[in-house]
């Protein structure tokens, strides 16, 4: 609760014009791309400065009150959801792009900038920002860096924290911090940037980050593997990582999702086969050519069925926005779409794949698998519906048994999508309790109140999701 | 000091012959490549396994016993100079490649590889790891796991950090924890693989890592650009990125090192040049041919007087095995060779050459510089003779100030040494108050008794460097 007090405050800092305490304003941000939870909160705050920041964060502290930083809220593990209640930080007026830097190949920006806007930018200058998540087009770059995002690049060119030089964060006691820099080397104590990546806003709230860009690849080719038996095609990916082959992207769908994916965007995908890879390569001419023959050859000896190059980049174009469209596809099945991130070793892709489809054979449940196949990242996904409580029960016991199979195989509970308050109650099983207390014990150094955006990542008490209403 | 009832419970865990507390044997571990600093521990334990780091912790823990790992000792800023006593623990046994993963291209070991022999071992199956600190020679894998070091590569490849996917670390209580995996995604909970990268031993012990390795670049080719105006090199530096190409190793040398080099190599490098920028592409055979002729216009441009590509890769690898020298070759000048890393963002490259030799003349010391331009990360170095105290002096006040420079321009005080013992004085003038304030919540809250590597990073009280001895 916000007393009248409190909140006089903070529209003394940044005008009630930005200040919406209102129940449909609240309603708004009570969720957010997570099925499932739902969680009021008591006031939506839009600051337009990082001093603002710094000076709603300390009234926060005093007052223990919960503070959730959020962009578009496009993630997947309820991190944003403000579940126990307290002020939902938006970035509407902090989405600048504050500098592109040609010399030392760095953008700078505020938190509310929108990922494609930002990657448009900086190709207007001949430079290259690669990750690219799939709400790439609706998420900020704030978000992505809360969320350590990925994306279809990622297998050549890595995640969001591989991207981010330098921070600004306002720590929980007000504190504005700088970390890193725009340097390549930088060993001056230890790396808080890349603590924050990935911390989902329970460490602190970043209102500034620089950004490393690289030169834009000359060229890029788009392929698409067709394969009746679903071990073969990953048999596939395994085997252009062995042959030293390292593509942009080698994504993965299987023939449920394909089917899907078809009827959405139109675009003449077969819906056929059992499983389809989307394989791309960038960079200078002769070597996109040499990789893309290679490549062929190896998913023909891997009995593909089919190889097809797409013949324009308008072709290509709408193959990978057909795959970016899957979670949109899929969602249109059912009225509740719950999409995972288990992720593997990439050698053990074709035995997740197999677990995956047995165990929702043995739940009786629907699950289309699609995902990052060179980087072990697979997205099983369950259309169901959260009013039919049996189904859901069973779905859960299934995706929980998809997380055991994939820490089996040493691979983590969530490849790109965090913890939040949805994976909590199974971080234990990635970490052990020993690696918990260590996280919880920086948790505790540098929110000692724990008001930045509590209930996520550490779980409260047992193993279940809970719908949580307030 | 350790008591004889504690010396016998270490004794119990590694055997007689693993624990040394003989003058000579404390003498060894009581400096490292750090000139200035020397501190007798209270003995040298050389464990065998990670359950005997585990119980040796424990028992430091308990008795309040500081703790320095090391692995050859060849940091630049008395990172494993154990200034408060205690414990040396060294890794003599814990020397295994433990596995190299074809299919994941993975390498995990244990601390004590040399960084040559992993890099030798993963070359013979066509796999490659980036980073190359001019010590790798001598240096072990855990020794740059912990200071995060760089290396003539970085510029392309990235430093250490970016090559660690997963750890084993024993924490302070003697827990063990397993941090990643072998995942190209993963973002389950804080990074705190990446935290423990570069803590220089101040937040646990390193027992195993998985570092991520990448195919061997198809050729390589090497090239030396001389020049008469050390200004013309730095712009090379800035034109042949702002070109769009990131070569592999962007070095420059300035005629005092190029002298004392040449001196020690001899193979002919020109010595009556003012600046030497050696430059290397690797990669596909056309890209690298391409690459090479557009740096070596750019260099000619910019008036290098001479552009010569390395004709055989036997020069090649004489040129790089020059470089690599550069400290062993002017530590031969003086009794004293003190080797700093200030590093600033590239674009400040020639600002930056141009306020040594400006410091160096106001002070009155020699100060050669060579280092990573491409990186921004420079090495003035100044060979002197801690006996005369009264040259020491004004060599530290110089580097004071070159400290002071590379922030002004946006900098850091070390980009790949570390800090240390040597760099805590400054590392408030990179990371201000709060920021130091943040990573020493950091460190209490998983060393509490403060027993990990005591006296590094963090700063007992003003700004000076010290003569340490006990």
């Amino acid at each position: 609760m916000i007393s009248e007090k409190v909140k006089q405050s903070f529209i003394r800092i940044v005008g009630s014009e930005n200040y919406d305490d209102s129940k449909a304003g609240r309603l708004v941000y009570s969720y957010d791309a997570t099925p499932q939870f739902q969680s009021l909160p008591d006031a939506v705050i839009a600051p337009r400065n990082t001093k603002e920041v710094s000076e709603i964060v300390k009234i926060c502290n005093e007052h223990r009150i919960p503070l959730v930083p959020r962009g578009s809220g496009t993630n997947l593990c309820a991190g944003t959801c403000p579940i126990e209640g307290g002020v939902v930080l938006v970035f509407k007026h902090m989405n600048k792009i504050l500098e592109i830097d040609e010399e030392n190949l760095t953008v700078t920006v505020q938190p509310g900038v929108i990922t494609q806007d930002l990657i448009k930018a900086v190709e207007e200058k001949g430079l290259f920002y690669p990750p690219d998540p799939s709400s790439m087009k609706i998420s900020t770059i704030g978000g992505n860096i809360n969320e350590n995002s990925g994306g279809l690049r990622g297998l050549k060119y890595g995640v969001t924290r591989d991207y981010v030089m330098a921070l600004e964060v306002v720590l929980a006691n007000g504190d504005i911090i700088r970390t890193g820099g725009k340097l390549a080397k930088d060993v001056a104590g230890y790396d808080l940037t890349r603590l924050f990546v990935g911390s989902e806003g329970t460490l602190g709230v970043i209102t500034e980050a620089t950004l490393k860009l690289i030169p834009m690849p000359e060229t890029k080719k788009t392929m698409l593997a067709l394969y009746q038996d679903l071990e073969a095609a990953a048999r596939s990916v395994s085997k252009i990582i062995a042959n030293k082959i390292i593509p942009t992207t080698l994504e993965f769908l299987d023939q449920p999702t394909l089917a899907v994916v078809e009827d959405y965007a139109r675009i003449g995908l077969p819906t056929n086969v059992k499983a389809v890879l989307l394989i791309e390569q960038d960079g200078p001419y002769e070597v996109v050519e040499r990789d893309m023959k290679k490549m062929a050859e190896i998913c023909q000896e891997e009995q593909a069925v089919s190889v097809q190059i797409a013949r324009s980049e308008a072709e290509a174009d709408a193959l990978r926005t057909a795959r970016r469209s899957a979670l949109s596809a899929l969602a249109r099945l059912k009225p509740t779409t719950i999409l995972e991130d288990a992720t593997v070793p990439r050698s053990e892709i074709a035995k997740m794949v197999k677990a995956i489809n047995e165990i929702a054979e043995k739940y009786n449940v629907k699950i289309c698998t699609f995902g990052h196949a060179g980087d072990g990242n697979l997205h099983p996904t369950c259309p169901t519906d959260v009013r039919d409580r049996e189904e859901i029960e069973r779905v859960e016991k299934a995706f929980e048994e998809i997380f055991a199979k994939a820490i089996e195989l040493g691979g983590t509970i969530t490849g790109e999508h965090g913890v939040g308050a949805m994976k909590a109650p199974y971080l234990e099983w990635k970490l052990g309790k020993e690696g918990i207390e260590a996280m919880k014990a920086i948790k505790q150094a540098l929110d000692p109140n724990g008001i930045m955006n509590p209930g996520k990542i550490f779980a409260k008490s047992e193993r279940k999701r809970v719908v949580v209403t307030r």
